[in-house]
Order: structure tokens, then C-alpha cells, then sequence
């Protein structure tokens, strides 16, 4: 019998790009037993895999729960302890809102290591690949990443204190929320602020919508963008190269 | 003569292990005709440059500017239109205060292409590594980061702002005003909240010190911690393993 090694590591796929994981992240997936992986990670990572590896779907879409947290928690314990080393491989960056700190504190009660390989987060990836700075010197000296999906389906407070802040906010999972977002940021004054809204970023079937707070309810619809999305908020998305061309053509529209 | 096509593509070279750069990272690299470089860059990445590629460095350490600003912008128009695909390695991504922003607005002036290929933030990848996880359901909904080295040299207002919130807070390049840090968190009654310094962080010579608001300069001090470092500031930091260990032996020698 094989002499098991039981070892947990999480590890961030990026935000979709297969090639937008770390040289790291391959690495582990070349020496996994066993691999649980979620709805956004891009399947073709799993080739990396060695011929054993066994590759598990764990993904949650939307409101739906494929399989529950605590079943996950527990299938990470289970197959380190039967199989050995079971990566984790979760969208984006695992400690963003991936809920990886709960499975870390429930892998170390049974005293199995953990390991953790940072990914490229949504927030930070998808912005640079739309050229679109998250901080910039004499505009944004910050950023602020909020989730717009938390554990009992209100607005998070963070954004009721981000509004009133010069940070860029990213605002992550938070599409089914865009009007209310919309209202907080015309309560505060904000109706001018440059928004952006990415779709499906870095994949073939990126989606970009580019506006301002009053615009972007209208533009997201004759856009037809949806989900999965991040919302970028902030002076900065007006560094956009398309920015001042799609505003501009938009205001022609409205007037038309 | 050979045909030139310039081109400037910002790379994100990830927070100092040179596994943790993408594959796109380093597909960019092998492409790449000259790569502009920074201080806090692996330089080992360069090892996958082609053999004709011309590798300059440019790195700014601390308040003395190696090569200013100005001059980079220049060199990368400059080399793009004699030399074709310029490389500008950065450490970490380049968005996140790398004067990323400033160097695509400078390039795009002379119709030169430009390209973005993010990295992985210091702020979430050496978090990441710690298994300090910068979100935790019921802890923390989002995290803020922000520079602790504005232009005009004073702490971002920003931070006297984040203060007051729930947001997991990360201060880049803020090593040098921990003092005024802690000062502004005890004013608002935190001289409990646990806070974390990671010098070096995903290198051999990482250190990372961990304690609260109120003892954190002594631990500093006798720790010996250094610049580069992050500072993480929230309740998320004691999920890290060696909290509870540290923060009671730390105790114990106040009491001794």
C-alpha cells in the first residue's frame, strides 16, 4: 500500500486565461492526487494534471449551490487523507471572497498540511487587461475590492463607506446588485463618476461596457452584459482607451 | 534593415518568487526584443528572454530615483521604435502604484501599441502565502489597499479613512511611516487589532512579524524587520497559524 502524504494546497487559477496562472500554481497542479475545482477556473487547466489525478467538479453558479461548503470542506479532508495531495483550484485569487480561509481552518483541525498559492484576482487582472489603472499618481492613491454578494444578500456596508471615499472601487460578483450600486452613487453626488462593467474578462467572449454612473443602467442593457461581471469605479476607468470615444457616442445617442 | 513594429507590453512580474509570474508573463518575456526592469524584479525571469533581447535596468530603490520617471517613458518610446516589442518588467502588477498607468498614457502618444499583462499583487500574494486570507465570511467583506508613499511624502488620506471601516487594510511602500500608522489606529481605539509586516515576502529571506496595533514597534524593533515590506492591518491577520504562538510569547516577555 501506497504511503499516503496528506497535504491541502489552495491555489488561484487567475481570472480565466489559462495562461493568467503562475508558473507555481502549474506546479502543483503536476503533482495533485487529486484536484476539486471550481465553476470559474478554465477546465483546460486540468491538463496539467498527472494521468492519475483524480478531477473533481465543486462549482457553485450563481444562487445555486452545486455543492455546499461544508461538503467541500470536508471532501478536501477526506481525499488528502485517502489520496494524498489535493489541490483546491478556485477562481481568481483563493482568499478573495473564494472562501479559502474557512477551508484552511477546516483542513488544519485534522492536522493536514496547508499550503496556499496566490492567483491573479479578477479586481487587479481584469482591470490591467483593459488598460485601465487601478491606482494612478494625482487620481487614485487606492483601491478598494468590496464583494457585492455577502452571506444575506444585502449591499455591503464597505460600499456605503466607499462612496464616499477617492479610492477605485471594484466591486466583485456584485452584478445582480448594478442598480442599487447605481442609486447609492447618484445619493452621493457621484452620478458623473466613470463606471466600468467586464464581462467574462480575459476570455474570447470578454464583454466590456464603459459609461458613467447616471448612463450605465441604459449601456449595460443595450450591451445586453451579464454575468459573471466586476464593476470598476472610479476616475481611473476613464483612462480607458475607448473611454472618451464610447461616452461620446453614447451622449449622441441619448440626444438622437 | 529589419522591419520594426513597436510595441510596449507592461508585464506584471508577481511579488518576487519568479514562479509566481503567469505563463503569459513569461510568453511575453520569450517575445521580447528589450525589457525595461525594475529593483524588486526576480532577475532570474530574465533568464527567458531571447538571446538578442537588451535587458536595462531601471529600478528606483527607496526615495533615490535611479532613473527617473521621465526617463523611462522616454526609453520605452525610444526603444520601442528602434528595437520593436519592449518588455517593462515591474514587480508585483503594474497598476498597483508601478506608474503603470503613466507610462501607457506616455507611449500612447506616439501610436505605439500597448498591452497589459497583470501580475499578482504584492497585497494578495504575499497575504496569500501566509495564509492570511484578506476576506473571511463574518470577518472581513473586502480589502483596501493603499499606498504608504504619496508624492507629497504625507500619509493617504485615504488610510485616515480606512481606519474607521471593517475593510482588511494593506499599506504598500508604508515600512517607513509604521509609527504614523499605529499612531492614527490607536487614535480610533484599535490598539488591539492584529496587524502583520512582510518583509522579503515569497523570497528565501522572508520575514513576517506579527502582532497588535499597540505592540507591533517592539515587535518590529526586536524582529529586525525591514524594508521592502507590506503592512496588513485587520482581524483577518490572527487567522494566520503562528498568531495565537507569537502574539502569547510576546505577552510573556512584556511580562518578564
Amino acid at each position: 500500500m501506497k504511503d499516503i502524504q496528506a497535504k491541502v494546497t489552495l491555489v488561484g487559477a487567475g481570472p480565466g486565461d489559462p495562461d493568467l496562472i503562475s508558473l507555481k500554481g502549474i506546479k502543483a497542479i503536476e503533482q495533485a492526487d487529486v484536484i476539486l475545482y471550481d465553476a470559474l477556473v478554465n477546465e483546460s487547466l486540468l491538463n496539467y494534471a498527472p494521468a492519475h489525478c483524480t478531477k473533481i467538479y465543486v462549482g457553485k453558479r450563481a444562487e445555486r449551490l452545486s455543492t455546499s461548503q461544508d461538503s467541500i470542506n470536508q471532501l478536501l479532508v477526506d481525499y488528502a487523507l485517502t489520496h494524498g495531495h489535493v489541490v483546491r483550484l478556485k477562481g481568481g485569487d483563493p482568499f478573495v471572497f473564494g472562501r479559502g480561509g474557512e477551508e484552511i481552518d477546516y483542513v488544519r483541525q485534522y492536522n493536514i498540511p496547508t499550503a496556499v498559492i496566490p492567483g491573479i484576482s479578477s479586481s487587479v487582472g481584469l482591470t490591467g487587461l483593459q488598460q485601465i489603472p487601478l491606482t494612478y499618481r494625482g487620481i487614485s492613491e487606492s483601491f478598494w475590492v468590496i464583494t457585492g454578494s455577502t452571506s444575506d444578500g444585502r449591499l455591503s456596508n464597505d460600499l456605503y463607506q466607499a462612496v464616499q471615499t477617492q479610492a477605485t472601487v471594484v466591486v466583485l460578483m456584485g452584478f445582480g446588485k448594478l442598480r442599487e450600486i447605481v442609486d447609492l452613487y447618484q445619493n452621493y453626488g457621484k452620478g458623473d463618476l466613470p463606471i466600468a462593467i467586464i464581462q467574462n474578462g480575459s476570455l474570447a467572449n470578454e464583454r466590456v461596457v464603459l459609461g458613467r454612473i447616471d448612463s450605465i443602467l441604459q449601456e449595460a442593457e443595450r450591451s445586453l452584459v451579464g454575468v459573471p461581471a466586476i464593476i470598476v469605479l472610479g476616475e481611473v476607468v476613464a483612462k480607458h482607451e475607448q473611454f472618451e470615444a464610447l461616452t461620446a457616442e453614447l451622449a449622441t445617442l441619448s440626444k438622437s
